[in-house]
């Protein structure tokens, strides 16, 4: 007669609550729900940690099963569930907020309780029925929140390390692609906003390839490095008290063959337990990335300025209006939000240093934020490059006659003519062409201190953008030179 | 016979879009969907910013009528929109990332589509139908981006502010409350982590309450200090250009009462334009905030530690069960999250910080990070506070006995003798005490130096936690005091 | 006939060590000495610091005196050995590393020894013969560490403020007259490094003074509001134990009096001996100076680069030649030390954040590295805004003609011609001059959109750059441009 | 007969200045000296850079004799005058500020400026008769600021590391002896700050030396992964604008030769010119370092807190009395020391982190904060381990008794006993022993639960401390143990 109920009850040391009936998770992380309404950024939103907790608990449960500890049923059903998991079924169920206290343990128990729950449903049990199948005495067998959440971080981040590889690694074509497009646009090189020497603007974007080209070995490098090691089997404080002796050997083992991922076991599990060095220089090396990401956005927005009163040495393709006041108002908005995203990212880093720092003792009670932090600042990252490449950087183009028209009419290329014409002589032109607004070109010419020919040699592009043998002068223009002296 | 059309199309200086039928919002709030997919959190996320911007809207359309350049029809219709979203309708269609370049284009846009929609219906048009009423021309006239996105941060700040202060205000009475609890409970006070002198824990909680009450008197007195002078009527950067002499004027006075805040005009609009030094400070001023919640949080961890090899002066309320391997393991959850919380608002600062340094000429670009940092600390220091409080002070409970035991156990009980028995004496039977784990008062009392009636007043609460009058020693301690001298 | 002994011995409860002869620093501060060999920079570094030091000393000597605590021969000697200190004696004696663990222990201890042997010496006697004049028991009398050394730093900052407040007052006028200066020198104005409406150079640099001078107002009244609240009276943890009922009361006031500074007694000694607020929102409001310095300084380097191939719309002056390999080439080197002073004032502000949040129960154990960088970022934001006004800002010229060439070329100048020849024609007219590369007023004339009476009219500086009533068109011109239409 | 001038007249692009008559750098350092009055702090207090700048100018002026630009005499000069610098000598005439501005053009100059003067007086001239030898002609000849200076950045790193290295690897022996001196030193972990379960204190230090053991190695890679690629040779922006073709080659090869350092060209010169990303890095590896440094310090002071009233497991050194007011209070000064160096270094990474973010196109301008920050960072890291070394950690003392009363009074011992009287006895005895205070051992005796020898096997620490496999129950005992369960 009565309609379903729409909860059931379950009870922990603390008591009883009611559990939405629909709810794969249970009490544990109910509780964790009420207690932390802080980021409002839940668990799922990054689907790698979901997957790599359900990893997790997979090889626990397998080396749990081998050592003769857990049976065959409830190994089966646990093995169901963490595989629907990994295929990204229940995703919604993580539901705790990543800013937590308890150092994990509400991580680690949303995912216990949604595993047993999926099991039990599977054995043909109703959720919360847990004497069949237990969320602590069996999905956590032999672990604890300061092994198994630590080690699904890092599985997690390696698991997505490839993605945000591929989105760097196609940046970096997308640069190099314009460099080898701009090859031949000669431009004014400039240092601290002054006028320097001549390059090509080849050779800028190429230099922006090659320096995220640096970031995407050491990015390859420092996860291996980093992330590979880790703490499933330390239990409690790296102690494993309560262990099997042959737990984490075979734990790890069988989450390296089911993540596919290179792991092995910490050496020393109590140092493991409590440290957070990996993820300092992992996410040191994301701040490297995001800041050299913005000072690349910064160029582009120098040389896109103007179009009449700025640079303007290359277009931005046009993504939005810009003003509705200013009529024909385009903005650089792409490397605006990059910017905007390198500041957050090192933001990141800073919250997620003092977190580390902040650990005490046999453990980092501090971990949920480093893993909230880092998480957030790769998909940053990663979605801020994809946004770069795809609606900017592919669409550039350059303005080629200004380009050439700013280094001709540029004092800065008195350089080149320096060894020709001598110090002295480029000085005193140089100041000449200053006060005068001419062009040092005209003057050397109206002076005669090169013929044409010769300085149509100098001025090749090939012979001012790389180091080249001085070309001997012809006797004339060698006197006249000398005359000036 | 067909269905609906799903979307309608719209066209800008681009080109055209196809726009959900559906949606409020337009082509260009489209636009800026499509650019920025950064991080995920959209305006609508802060109600109190779109509330702002929907009285920004209001404000300069009563200006624009006053002053003959809008129809009346046009300004009921847009009066009406602007209504509906103060009320709490339509929010869901602020849709754009907070994170966005283009300086906030697509949040006054999207500001100005919706509300143009809204219009357009209310007059029997259909959506899109702009050449009734125009997003640019009508509900965003008058202004730029540049002056009515920075007026509604600023407002959308004021419009919480009471709120913060009020979970702050609660925060502190439950402080002193517990003060006023725990004032007759004697303890240890630490300085460098070693037991210094005595003190109740009464003062320790009150001292909480003072430190935060400080923060209230100055959150309260920098808002209005730094937020209420607004750029509204600069247009695009700062000279007003080509906008009425009367409007500026009229505007802030309209949006001063709509908003019910004190806002008035700022003196120069081109500072006032690129300005972010109030966000600067008032982030500041939170990160200060988050400082002081973080050190007391420490200090609850710490007084809290044990329950047998800590320090375990004070009990918080269980929230969560803390270990699946530790049997009755119950953890400060609650202050650790806080921590966390913390952590991450001083990370705001800084990426607002850098945000704020890399405003260049005429405006700050990076103005929607900025925004959003500060809001996104606002709120999460609001619900630490309320989760604090709630979860956590009200009901901490004193180990009144144990504190004691301590402190009467303590070395550092010797300083409250020193007066009395002079520091040769004090200094001896310290040495005396650590070297043979006894107390001090113990040896005291079996050197005679004093008697019991003398040494239990020197002892009262009241003569160790303020300064005070020595009090003359009875004619036979004084004799037995200098004999040992 | 020995030589005069190189040493003396002191000893204290760790047991003895050699001091040297002429030193009038003692053992504790020797031990301190051997201790902290780590920034380098000793106490001297900052005067204010030693003086206001001395004057804690002798405000409390003086309150001792008149509770009847301290013989007036001792206070005498006291008061001399303070007041040569003040005058600026001694101050190579206060060698002790601004980093210290202790609290500031240390440079209590510092004072205390060098003041009991300038004083031991004016009563006749060794340095170093404590007992006429005791560090601890005569000039540390009624005092802790932990109320002496906060109450010296908020005074040593408040010593030097006028001193700050100058500078800055300096720069704002120096940014005043250049706004002035340039009043008539019509440019383009630029958002998002994009050209966007005129306004006058006169405009930009008096916005520089407008935002500093906003900076000038907020340090002046913080300083008071943050800083001259003391703890002095609190002894160790702020229950003032061992302390005369009247002594607070007395000292404080003393030292007002001597220092000239409104101070006053904190209302809760246990929550100021702990408190680090002040410190905090101080330097919080010091790198929003920086940060407005060093966008200032961004500024400057935007609208000087070139001189070719940037807007070189001013000139700085030069300082130092800008390279040996190309010839004329000068860098803007002042505005570059600005900002790297700003970024070293913000990773100041950061490090003093993180020794606030580290502070522990009665009292916070950081204090030497806050005090450290605060008078740091002080300081050097002082000598940055000296080196800023001298060095650069008073030199600067405006390149006139340049900024009005500019501006005319500019397609931003439609906007202008928005409400005379209305937005359809504006658009049209802005993308022609831009496939086309020709100038807006050009087309306009050629269009015969406006006479050249009326663009003239219009482009009147006081009419563009201000809001302004809109001249009604002649009729010719009328008709023309409603032709266009 | 006057006197010796005190000064000589040297001249530059601006005009004349007057040089002391004994310093050996001349006008250009003289300009900077009087431009950049900021932090006081001169080149020369970083003697490595010193050393590395003079080795730049040997390998330069090497491979130019070799290419037949820089006459026998004048190299030979130039050689004498390096050496000399390199042993030591004319170190204090390296007096530019560490922030400058103009990207290090100072710093190279006054390092041209030096050497020249002194190569002078070697050949018989006075200083400043630079016909003879020329600061940039001959010093400075093929090289530009903007590659001799960071190469000699990077250089100069590289020669003070494996000092660095050595002080690491020495703290870290320390703490491995400490953790086999407390091997059998039975004790509580803690986690969240309470009771977890049993470890040995040799444990705890051994965990510590690992932690920094992994930083140790990391550095040791890091340091020619990223520091020896140089870019001298790449002149002005890296197109090794008038630079011979061979030269880059053998310039790179002598300073790798010179300095002993295994130094290679950079690939992109452009890239390498303007790309701050190994200093990013590097500083951040040193901020991982700081934080571990710090949670370590933070975890000594926990451990070391009482001695009453704290925990009280191991004693620290006494290094100096701890206050003037509380007799026999000894602090522990050291690790509150190196918490704060951790802070500054921190508070570096950032400066050097946002001077790193703002360079711009060609060059980036702040590179000599970027210098100054970590050349700061790693004096300051160094000297903290040297101190925490020297007068902490091999002073250290374990409470050996009171490390095992308190494990054995501890609830969370129950632990251990889970596996043999089952999860329901334990959290029943444990809630009991919270209760009555009573400890668990005694509660499990007294219900005979387990008899004293199997007891005693349990307890013995490497039982406990480790994995190990179940001993059966005598039947007894498991028939006791039934019967409650």
């Amino acid at each position: 007669m009565s309609a379903a109920a729409s909860f059931r009850v379950e009870k922990d040391l603390l008591g009883t609550l009611e559990v939405p009936a629909e709810a794969y998770y249970g009490i544990q992380t109910l509780r964790a729900l009420n207690n932390f309404r802080l980021s409002g950024v839940p668990l799922a939103h990054y689907p790698k940690l979901v997957v790599a907790l359900a990893m997790v608990k997979q090889a626990a449960a397998d080396a749990n099963r081998e050592l003769g500890h857990l049976p065959t049923e409830k190994h089966a059903a646990i093995s169901e569930a963490c595989a629907r998991i990994i295929r990204g079924d229940f995703h919604e169920q993580f539901v705790v907020d990543m800013i937590q206290g308890g150092a994990g343990t509400s991580t680690n128990m949303n995912a216990n309780e949604v595993i047993a729950n999926i099991a039990l449903e599977a054995m043909g049990h109703a959720k919360g029925e847990y004497k069949h199948l237990h969320p602590n005495n069996d999905v956590n067998m032999a672990q604890s929140t300061n092994d198994a959440y630590p080690t699904a971080i890092r599985l997690g981040l390696l698991l997505g390390h490839d993605t945000l590889l591929a989105s760097l690694d196609s940046l970096i074509q997308s640069f190099a692609a314009k460099g080898e497009e701009f090859s031949h646009v000669l431009k004014m090189g400039r240092t601290q906003l002054q006028d320097a020497v001549p390059m090509t603007l080849g050779q800028e974007f190429r230099a922006f390839a090659t320096t995220l080209g640096e970031d995407l070995a050491r990015l390859r490098s420092l996860a291996p490095e980093l992330l590979t090691e880790v703490n499933l089997g330390g239990t409690a404080i790296g102690t494993g008290i309560n262990a099997d002796p042959g737990y984490q050997h075979l734990a790890v083992q069988r989450l390296a063959l089911i993540s596919g991922q290179p792991l092995v076991p910490a050496a020393d599990l109590i140092e493991a337990t409590s440290d957070m060095g990996a993820f300092v220089l992992f996410s040191g090396m994301l701040k490297r990335t995001a800041v050299k990401l913005s000072k690349i956005c910064n160029d582009l927005r120098l040389l896109s300025s103007g179009p009449r009163t700025g640079i303007n040495e290359i277009n931005l393709p046009a993504r939005q209006p810009g003003s509705s006041i200013m009529p024909g108002k385009v903005n650089p908005v792409i490397p605006e939000a990059v910017n905007q995203v390198a500041f957050e990212i090192i933001g990141n880093d800073l919250a997620l240093t003092m977190a580390a720092e902040g650990g005490q003792l046999q453990l980092n009670v501090m971990e949920p934020l480093i893993a909230y932090k880092i998480f957030d600042s790769i998909r940053l990252l990663q979605r801020a490059m994809d946004m770069l490449r795809e609606h900017c950087i592919n669409g550039i183009t350059a303005n080629e006659a200004h380009c050439r028209a700013l280094m001709e009419n540029s004092i800065g290329l008195i350089t080149a003519l320096n060894p020709y014409i001598g110090y002295e002589n480029s000085t005193r032109i140089a100041k000449e062409a200053l006060v005068s607004g001419r062009g040092v070109l005209e003057l050397v010419r109206e002076e005669r201190l090169l013929d044409d020919i010769t300085l149509a040699e100098i001025l090749r592009p090939e012979n001012m953008i790389a180091p080249h043998q001085l070309k001997p002068l012809t006797p004339p223009v060698k006197e006249a030179v000398e005359q000036q002296r």
